[in-house]
């Protein structure tokens, strides 16, 4: 029996804001998991009902236990699941049926380990989900707190009274509960706090994502950090972050797996399918997730993400007590692709009263070792920034140590100038004063402990206020494979063609007097080609032949073509014309198993290739997801008239990514690659042309035809 | 009258183990900086006579006092100058005239500020160094220490008692008083402690360099921090950087002024000038100088630096009670070009004998949650690694909290694996217990906070440890210069012929009929260019042509080339044969102020220049460091024979650099620039040609000759 699927809200309240909790497998011994989380609920001071099921009925921890689901009262919201693992799969199967809506599954022993009994009980698992309609997070994870709600159903030592943690405005949703940990408690100092902690372990059900689209309804959630090993469902993913854009929330995502090395080791973690990481990059990027590459940015990005202030055009003025430090900020500002603030003749007029003689108070703005003994020398510069126009973001920058100096004053003008001004403040406390960066923090300042980690999240902060959401993705289309497998040149073109894409002009020939006839009908010079299915390197094999000048030269490469040892059919020969192009681009879609299609655009030919000056886009794509993708490529300026070379037709080829990107073949994954290269961009205003198709469609279908 | 320069030994003697000191401008007041100092001095316990020049002649901080260096007595190793700058110059003369060795001067108010009374009492203060012999570091600099002898001749806020800075292996250098004392701040936790300190201020004589020479010879320093704006002397830093390797010592250093906003700022805090900072880079690369972005990673890598083993091939081993920690570090590791050991059989079976069943044994080594309960977890993955063959290195990477797990336990095993293996021993301890890391660096554990740290550190030592010095620098020699000024394509032609470099075979021709002549000698196809200084941008002028096939169409390019507008003078007409290269390379000189003629070889063409793929090589050159740099580049590919292609002559491309750094007035900085592109590399075995040579000579020469 299958039964309809909770919505997500409803599902989040279950696990979030339970009404009442049953521990299957609760212990005495709180070193032990099921003892832990049944501390864990009372230290809290969970105020809802908890009930315990045990293996002996007697009282665990204080409470009275039974030893069944069946004893049980009805109406229970959260079940939290610790048996040994095959008794998980029946268990949950008789909470489903006693009208328990989700059930956390802390128990390991399940696809995890690899080995066939694992995979088989986990099986099970989702099988109890699918008939009783109970939903399940985990198995194999840490569990599920709320602090908003006093309520911590996990053992995670996040949880121990040493960390700390309170309640707060970000969220922490994580596929390893270790790193949850990790990402809680790096942020916990620089923060007001973590309301909502997940670890979704195996996502045999409910993963990351859908449990994004429940906290981000919370309108205290303001920054969700989220641990990935794989994207999981991208769909739910795309439309969480959807929902967290339009409520004014930043996800930001510590993605693993980046390598070779780290998809393996994520495999055997978490099961983690291998993923291209410049697909993830371009996900993420899409949809206005934040990603950071270690829990350290995590912990630096949020303590932004946090407190966000509107930072404009990002123009940054920098104020520091050591030239060094100045220098290194204005490096990172400038390599990070930030604007340093110009000062208006007031602001420096200003500076100068305030400041010694000696200061620089051109930006960055020294204001010297004489803080040592004046310390309202930082107060006299902010002053003078307050009203600056063109500074909307002001970087306190110093290394300065306890003793000699009066940090309560420079602590307490610091924090008095960000409660007037509106401009972006931070802090960057490279050494010195221990414990500074953290009491800044404490007065909502965000604060650093280095220069390029300053500036680096900055700058993400600054990249994501210019990020657009994509267009709302329309429902994928049903329709027919226009093939299956491996298409030969021929027919990609057909298909292209049908498509409704630039294709150069492509004449088939049997024999070598047709192709002559072919190329008399086109002109020559001619550009001769063998299309068969079984090729994909024709040029390596000698089966291109590029400027042909004359019937004879024509004869004499087909006649070479028709007699080259190729494996299987030959549609036969293609004769085309010769273009000149401004440049060489490429064009391609690439199916990712998770993120689906995702289009590819970079330069041509063999040097690109070398060079990897590629983008990924992954729909949908709009013109200026793909212009901005386009302007980015290194080769640019070779497609924008470099040097006095004629510009080349930028428009068509925008164009062809985002006609590319609709093709409902495309869209419905049916195109497994498609690699063009070289598409000719022709001169402004004469189009884009794609001279080489290699088209491979899903395998699903049993027939195979090149017609549409 | 000017006086031997004392050699770099002595100056080091008399500056950091003086016998006795002078302070001039000492206050009794500690908030000032003449009063700091003399606090500094008496609390450190300097063991030396102190001599005191005052203004009042009265007793200062309990010394007495004289009003005039002429009451001192002679023989006094160290002056510290810290009068107004008016009175600077007259007293270091006075000191210098006294036979005081060595002045550092902290006063500010010299070219620093900008001002024209700044850089006029700053060469007067050059002056009295020049007459007098004395050597002076500063001015506008922070002063010099040595724990090791008790002598703190500074009034850095690092020597504060509340830094607990300690006598050890470390030297910090710094033209930034204020970076300095980050560094060593930093630096302290991790290290055995610091013994010299020095900040060089304007570097009006001594240099950072200078005082490197210094340090590195005693035997008891291991690593040098340094922290610079402008390289300074290269000569001095080269030969100071090669004094340390043959000693075994490796420099860390934090260039600051990477782009063009660190480059203002830097101009105006210590007077840099702007430099390409790839040369920089190369620079430092060639001389084995491990670069550093930010103090933060100076920090991390002076942890490892400090405690040096050896790491063979650098095959790490990654163990963890986190599965996402050793997905972040297996990502970081492949990212960072580290091999993932291979564990043998017998290292698998002992890790599976000691671990829990559910653990992952391949690399990374999951040694699960149950280290909660069970600290000797991290003791059996240990001594599994001790024996294995393809290990080099073991990262233990945790994210624990402290009242749940036996840390001290964990410590003890952890510290004691280090004392039994020679293998590097290294933690990653993210996140949890605070303190953890410095507890483990206590121990002479390199510890980190961060999974991107720890594998960049180890990054960096690795790659230093395949670091071969360079060949030792050959004295430049003296050349009289081929010519000054912008060359034409024939001069510059002509002047590489001479100096052995391969060149495309290149004939003049008066007029068109001349040319016809010389294309018949050559045999069509034909290239004509135009050869004439002023052309800089022949291709975009109309004034190359290639494929020329007969008399009539070479007579026709000839007479437009002829009769384009070009300023100046005109050599003629060029004829060169048409060459067929398996790649086009790029091969040049750049001048950079500070390290000389750098020698760039990169891929040809405008591709390489929008796409950057070019190395920068400091000389000397030897084929090792060539074939590298070659071998680096994105596009070595094509080079090597890419899909079939036929192999490029490698070798002759080599030569060509090695060559071309090694020609005397290359050598000599006579070639201001070069730009050889494309450099035709031609199939194996028959050798590189240049065809297009872009020559500026150095202008002071007033002749002007083509001829050698």
């Amino acid at each position: 029996m299958t039964v309809e699927t909770t919505p997500a809200q409803e599902i989040a309240e279950a696990l979030f804001r339970p009404r009442s909790i049953v521990l299957i497998g609760a212990s005495d011994d709180p070193t032990k998991i099921g003892g832990r989380i049944l501390a864990h609920l009372t230290d809290g001071g969970y105020p809802g009902e908890v009930h315990v099921v045990s293996r002996t009925g007697r009282p665990v921890q204080g409470r009275p236990s039974v030893t069944s689901v069946a004893e049980l009262p009805t109406g229970i919201d959260l079940a939290v699941v610790a048996t040994p693992a095959a008794h998980v799969p029946s268990t949950v199967a008789a909470l489903g049926r006693h009208g328990v809506r989700v059930a956390v599954v802390v128990s390991s022993g399940f696809g995890e380990t690899g080995t066939p009994q694992g995979r088989s009980l986990e099986a099970e698992l989702r099988a109890a989900c699918r008939e009783t309609g109970i939903r399940v997070v985990g198995p194999n994870c840490q569990g599920v707190a709320n602090l908003g709600a006093r309520m911590v159903a996990s053992f995670s030592s996040t949880f121990s009274r040493s960390t700390g943690l309170t309640d707060g405005s970000v969220a922490v949703l994580s596929q390893s509960g270790a790193m949850g940990a990790v990402l809680a408690q790096l942020a916990q100092p620089f923060v007001d706090g973590v309301r909502y902690w997940a670890a979704t372990g195996n996502e045999t059900d409910l993963t990351v994502a859908d449990l994004l689209r429940g906290v981000v309804a919370d309108p205290d959630v303001r920054t969700v950090q989220i641990y990935l090993e794989h994207l999981g469902n991208t769909a739910v993913l795309a439309e969480a972050a959807a929902e967290a854009a339009r409520a004014g929330k930043t996800v930001l995502a510590l993605k693993a797996g980046r390598t070779a090395s780290g998809s393996r080791a994520a495999g055997s973690h978490t099961g983690a399918l291998a993923q291209e990481d410049a697909v993830v990059d371009a996900f993420l990027a899409r949809h206005g997730i934040v990603r950071a590459r270690d829990p350290r940015e995590m912990s630096e990005l949020v303590r932004l993400f946090a407190r966000p202030r509107p930072v404009g055009e990002g123009r940054v003025a920098l104020v520091t007590n050591s030239g060094g430090l100045g220098v290194l900020l204005a490096d990172e500002a400038e390599a990070h692709g930030l604007q340093l603030a110009r000062f208006s003749e007031r602001t420096l007029a200003q500076l100068r009263a305030g400041l010694p003689a000696f200061a620089a108070v051109q930006n960055p703005v020294d204001i010297t070792a004489q803080l040592l003994t004046r310390p309202e020398l930082v107060r006299n510069a902010l002053a003078a920034l307050e009203q600056d126009p063109g500074t909307d973001v002001v970087v306190v920058a110093l290394g300065i140590l306890g003793e000699y100096y009066d940090l309560d004053q420079i602590l307490a003008d610091v924090v008095d100038f960000q409660r007037r001004t509106t401009k972006l403040v931070m802090v960057c406390w490279v050494a010195g004063q221990r414990g500074m960066v953290e009491r800044f923090a404490a007065h909502g300042v965000p604060a650093f402990d280095d220069t390029t980690a300053c500036i680096r999240a900055l700058a993400g902060l600054v990249r994501h206020e210019r990020w657009t959401p994509p267009p709302a993705a329309e429902p994928v289309p049903a329709v027919q494979p226009p093939g299956a497998g491996r298409q030969s040149e021929h027919q990609g073109k057909q298909i292209l063609t049908g498509w409704g894409l630039p294709v150069v002009r492509s004449l088939l020939a049997a024999d070598p007097e047709e192709a002559v006839a072919r190329a008399r009908e086109i002109g020559y010079p001619v550009v001769l080609k063998l299309s068969a299915p079984s090729v994909a390197h024709k040029t390596e094999l000698g089966l291109v032949e590029v400027g042909i000048a004359d019937d004879d030269a024509l004869r004499a490469a087909a006649r070479r073509m028709l007699a080259a040892p190729v494996v299987g059919e030959i549609d036969g020969l293609l004769v085309e014309p010769m273009i000149a192009a401004v440049v060489e681009a490429a064009v391609g879609v690439l199916h990712d198993p998770a993120a689906g299609p995702v289009i590819m655009v970079g330069a041509g030919g063999v040097h690109a290739e070398l060079l990897k000056d590629v983008r990924l886009l992954v729909p949908p794509i709009d013109e200026t997801a793909a212009r901005a993708a386009i302007e980015s490529l290194a080769l640019f300026p070779l497609l924008d008239g470099y040097r006095g070379r004629p510009p080349g037709d930028v428009d068509a080829l925008v164009r062809l990514v985002v006609d590319l990107a609709a093709v409902p073949a495309v869209r419905a994954g049916q195109v497994t690659e498609l690699d063009l290269n070289p598409v000719l961009v022709l001169p402004r205003g004469q189009g884009v042309v794609a001279v080489d198709v290699a088209l491979t469609l899903r395998d699903e279908s049993a027939s195979r035809t090149t017609s549409l």
